[in-house]
């Protein structure tokens, strides 16, 4: 059973989660004997291969031929059977879904369609409004590994929900500055942000009628990407529509080559937010996380986000 | 020139350095042409290629036969040249320090006798001293990368020393909980820590009369080791002795294969603080980190710090 647990010094959270460890890790395998036949042979996430997951949440658009099927992780970080109890040591409680996105072996978000990428964004809508409704819930993170060194352990294209009891660090972080800059400016950072940088123009990748996706100001990481809908909204499960989801889909096609997606957004006990703006982060895993960051929390980045705007504008999509 | 960045929302620092991207990659380089020589050939790290790297800024014992040179890093991440200025960008103003932890080509700390441990380990002690005397710098962070997982560049062992004019996120967020729990127990928390870990045991990986090593109750990676001083101290360069020095030398050595260290000590300008306490966290790179920690600030450690200190008591040193 998992456990969650708090550094009383630096107050960070912890799950320890033994089980983890006896997943399977297709790179590693593959890395030790190069001959072995290609990671999509037994792949448990391609159609057919049913049976080797836990059952299926959801199918859409149903079981007997599904685009995108969710179920719950096989080696969970929380579990929802588990009982909470008094901090700092914590039963796991929580739940840990993947939504496997494609019936095909796809290893790439770039492979997939803009039809099937829209179901996946609507299945993370649907997904995070369905979790909310549990009250004992505070926050669903959505998270997408692709590859070995963005830590996945399975090849076929997939995305997490890890719906937890707190509202995570991250996130209470960036709530926080919102509220501070609402308080002095009478207005969403994001929004104000949004205006600056579309005027401005340098850190803009591409832009949609109702998206936009830039090269964050003070991005931790090379290439790192922001979607950011144009439109004010702290909640995603509640506000985006059947047009949004089509043009996300395809702005995410778009930026999403080797990618890491983390899909921040408001905590699920809130009424909608004037200062906080849901909004997806992309990171290329093309650097480590040193010794410095780890032991600051500072960040080197070794290209500008103006150049990496300009080398992403000028790179075909 | 570096500059600093602050995100707006989240409050995070970035340090956008560009000449970085420049430096040479050993690891990279060997992985696209295994045919290449050893990485001992032309090392710049290694005795006799002192023309490779700046000036000594100081070798011990003397610049013609020493054992630990410590040399000004030619890709900076922050410079002393720098001038400081408005918010939230800012020149990268700092310092940042090589430490060449042996004359010959040694890839890792287990490979270093307990003298030449302890040559280093002095070295830490007397450069951090020496940048707290500049005023305009508030911390010193010493880490340590070993290898290319860890996000090393090159192999011949060595530490760094950044020297910031702000007082890093994690190092402040230590400090606050620190603070914290003085006040409600009238006690370090590090001390009460060590008090309650070394009477039950079950964390302990191994203690000399003055130091102690530990797996940590909350554990954010799987093996992760902390290296305290038993008899309170907050700051490291003000604290150690020449006793210390080789005990500290001796541990290290003990419990450091395939690692990165992360040297902690309480910022330069405050006097001795009774709520913190200097410690050397020592983060194995056995996973990465993924999607769901960048997204939460949570972690996963898939290896128990009960289990893991087991393992490490059983393991041979």
């Amino acid at each position: 059973m998992p456990e969650l647990r708090q550094d009383l010094i630096a107050g960070h959270w912890v799950v320890v989660a033994e089980e983890r460890a006896k997943r399977p890790n297709q790179f590693a395998t593959r890395l030790q004997n190069p001959s072995l036949t290609p990671l999509r042979t037994g792949c448990p996430f391609c159609a057919g291969h049913e049976d080797e997951t836990p059952p299926a949440i959801v199918s859409l658009p149903n079981e007997n031929d599904w685009r995108v099927r969710v179920v719950s992780n096989k080696y969970p970080a929380l579990e929802m059977t588990a009982t909470t109890a008094t901090s700092p040591a914590k039963p796991g409680f929580g739940a840990h879904e993947v939504i496997i996105e494609s019936a095909d072996h796809i290893t790439r978000t770039a492979e997939l369609s803009v039809d099937q990428l829209t179901d996946v964004v609507t299945v993370y809508r649907d997904r995070l409004a369905e979790r909310k409704l549990d009250s004992r819930l505070a926050y669903g993170l959505i998270f997408k590994n692709v590859g070995p060194a963005a830590g996945a352990s399975i090849e076929h294209l997939h995305s997490q929900l890890l719906a937890t009891p707190m509202v995570p660090d991250v996130v209470q972080r960036e709530l926080d500055g919102a509220e501070r800059f609402f308080a002095q400016a009478n207005c969403c950072v994001f929004c104000d942000l949004l205006k600056r940088e579309t005027d401005e123009a340098v850190r803009v990748v591409e832009t949609t009628e109702r998206f936009a996706a830039i090269c964050p100001y003070a991005g931790r990481f090379p290439y790192e990407t922001w979607i950011v809908p144009r439109r004010h909204a702290s909640h995603y499960e509640e506000s985006v529509t059947g047009e949004d989801l089509q043009q996300l889909a395809r702005l995410l096609r778009n930026v999403s080559t080797r990618l890491d997606n983390v899909l921040h957004t408001a905590p699920f006990d809130t009424n909608a937010l004037a200062h906080y703006h849901w909004h997806i982060e992309i990171i290329p895993r093309v650097t480590t996380i040193a010794g410095f960051e780890l032991g600051s929390g500072y960040f080197i980045n070794s290209v500008s986000p103006e150049h990496a705007a300009a080398d992403l504008r000028e790179a075909a999509c």
